[in-house]
């Protein structure tokens, strides 16, 4: 195996298909890459058994073949190779010789045949979507995702795929809130109802750009992600995800209308004081048309007071601050609508205008 | 005590005298800012008794005044309001209310009687200095600075300032390398030979801007400097610094002209490897006109030829690669000599022209 290419190129090849090197791997082979060269083309592909990426980039074939390199070894020294053009030789030991300029390095591979198998992924069932509308439907919910292992659906975002509407839902949900996102489609080939898992989608949707659609393929448990140069295979997550619509209520005693930027600052500044007693804790007091949100702690406290409109009942809430920061934080609108039943039941969140997201946040009970 | 000042200034106050409130501090006192209002100005002031900083802000004062309020909780919350005019007045039970706009905020304060008194220094002996020849004097050497405690002494930088030839030294060592940077003074009173902490005088430097002068005030154990707004008090280091003059030999077997980035360049890539073995060892074969540079370890290996200037012996000698990392880190020249006469005595690193810069490495015995 011997080829040549720009140092450039293979150093962003690597820094993609790193993303799915595992950061607690126990499988020396799973932390490294697998580089196939043929056909005037390079193909390095990476791993963690749930998530695999491969990227094609031009190289200049002398002899064709394969090796796996130690991956993390591999990127840190093609990183300083970014102004070379690079030539790659297998040895008969397994050592990949990397030569440049006038000088070499020469790192020691490891067996091809243990790398693990990639399945392809039919092409027969997929959605397409905008790349900006994917990464905003992700985007958007993914703060929501459970981080314990306690449920194991829950570290996934449940994708909702509707043929006859062109229409995609995500949802994610913790012990404490939810979120959720809408958008339209370009289409879909069958309805789908999927669970990916959540860190995993936020990377992929990282590796997205320009303004074009996306095609994700869906087959038997594997998404695959197909971005020309670069494919995404991943693994789904198994199981039953929540039944969501049964917990967003829909008729509310309480609703305010509030100033998205005023509420997220004061909530910002509360929570300099009320992440003294490490509960976060918040109180909005809504009366007439002001909100009043106080924190306290034994060193201080604040209060602040935002004109609302209200429409409903008055009323006294409390809440974790750092559920609001997160969720405030994914909406773009001005004004969001908090909408309420009473003190210990969900804050249902939403922008003022469209339905395109929904979020719920359970109150805490306040001392 | 009551005072209104911009949000904006008071914030970049306090994160200038933040710089003195110790991370490791054991008395709750010393993680306070003192806050005095008076004649239409605040003093803000922080210390760690070894190094206090004070700034001056304008303000409107209503009534004059002064208490600690708890350092790091204000500096957060006063940063969220960098937008707002800002009034802070002390009730009898000496908590701070901050109001702005329809807001407000309260913090419990500390006893100003606790808090330390700082000992204004003399302004008879003092060295003149344009501020960026300061900023290099220090920044150029303090990396070499002893990290841990075993001599107290060296976890200073000693400065060294001749009266007659208007000159400044600056040396720090530790127990494998050395770096002494000259420059011109614009005046002095005396000749001054003090004992700086590294870190402090790293900090200092920092608060300097502009391409004027300053003054550099010497009296018994302490430094101050003052920046106009800003004054910064010093304790020194008491001890008798190493005698580095001894350290430093002039004559040398050996003498290499190289490329300072060919160089740089190729340590950084031969340290991609030899940091797996932890040892950071590289070798350098210098013989005829190149320089071989040599990294080892169980995966793999780097081997860069760099033409070079010899005078002098041929010479295999090895180094960690750390040490030299840091000290070209620090030379802006194109061109570096290496000085060296056996495989176990110091390299002299010198820019090609002028004796601005002197680094001193010793090597490291090969295997």
């Amino acid at each position: 195996m011997k080829f040549s290419c720009d140092g450039l190129e293979l150093s962003d090849a690597i820094s993609v298909v790193s993303k799915a090197i595992g950061s607690k791997t126990t499988s020396q082979i799973l932390e490294g890459i697998k580089l196939v060269c043929e056909d005037n083309k390079l193909v390095l592909t990476a791993t963690d058994l749930e998530m695999s990426v491969e990227k094609t980039i031009r190289a200049e074939v002398e002899s064709g073949g394969e090796t796996v390199v130690p991956g993390r070894l591999f990127g840190e020294y093609i990183r300083k190779l970014t102004n070379e053009q690079i030539t790659c030789e297998l040895n008969e030991k397994n050592q990949l010789n990397i030569s440049y300029a006038d000088s070499q390095g020469c790192l020691q591979c490891m067996d091809v045949i243990e790398f693990p198998t990639i399945k392809e992924v039919e092409r027969n069932d997929y959605f397409e979507i905008l790349k900006s509308d994917f990464k905003t439907l992700i985007n958007c919910v993914n703060y929501a995702v459970a981080l314990d292992e306690s449920r194991p659906v829950l570290k996934g975002i449940l994708l909702e795929i509707s043929k006859a509407n062109n229409t995609i839902k995500s949802v994610a949900v913790d012990g404490c809130r939810l979120s959720l996102a809408n958008k339209k489609l370009n289409m879909a080939t069958n309805d789908f109802k999927i669970i990916v898992p959540g860190k995993n989608l936020t990377e992929i949707v990282k590796m997205m750009d320009g303004d074009d659609t996306v095609k994700v393929y869906v087959h038997s448990n594997n998404i695959m992600v197909d971005l020309g140069d670069t494919v995404i295979i991943n693994r789904l997550i198994d199981g039953q995800f929540i039944n969501y619509k049964q917990i967003i209520p829909h008729d509310f005693a309480t609703s305010v209308t509030i100033n998205k930027e005023q509420l997220e600052n004061a909530i910002d500044r509360a929570s300099v004081l009320s992440r003294i007693d490490k509960n976060n804790l918040v109180k909005f007091d809504i009366k007439e048309k002001t909100l009043t949100l106080t924190s306290n702690s034994e060193i201080g406290n604040t209060k602040e007071n935002i004109t609302v409109g209200l429409k409903g009942n008055d009323l006294s809430i409390s809440f974790n601050s750092k559920y609001f920061t997160d969720c405030l934080r994914t909406i773009e609108n001005s004004y969001v609508k908090l909408n309420m039943n009473s003190a210990i039941q969900p804050c249902v969140i939403t922008p003022c205008e469209g339905d395109d997201y929904t979020f719920l946040i359970l109150p805490v009970k306040a001392r």
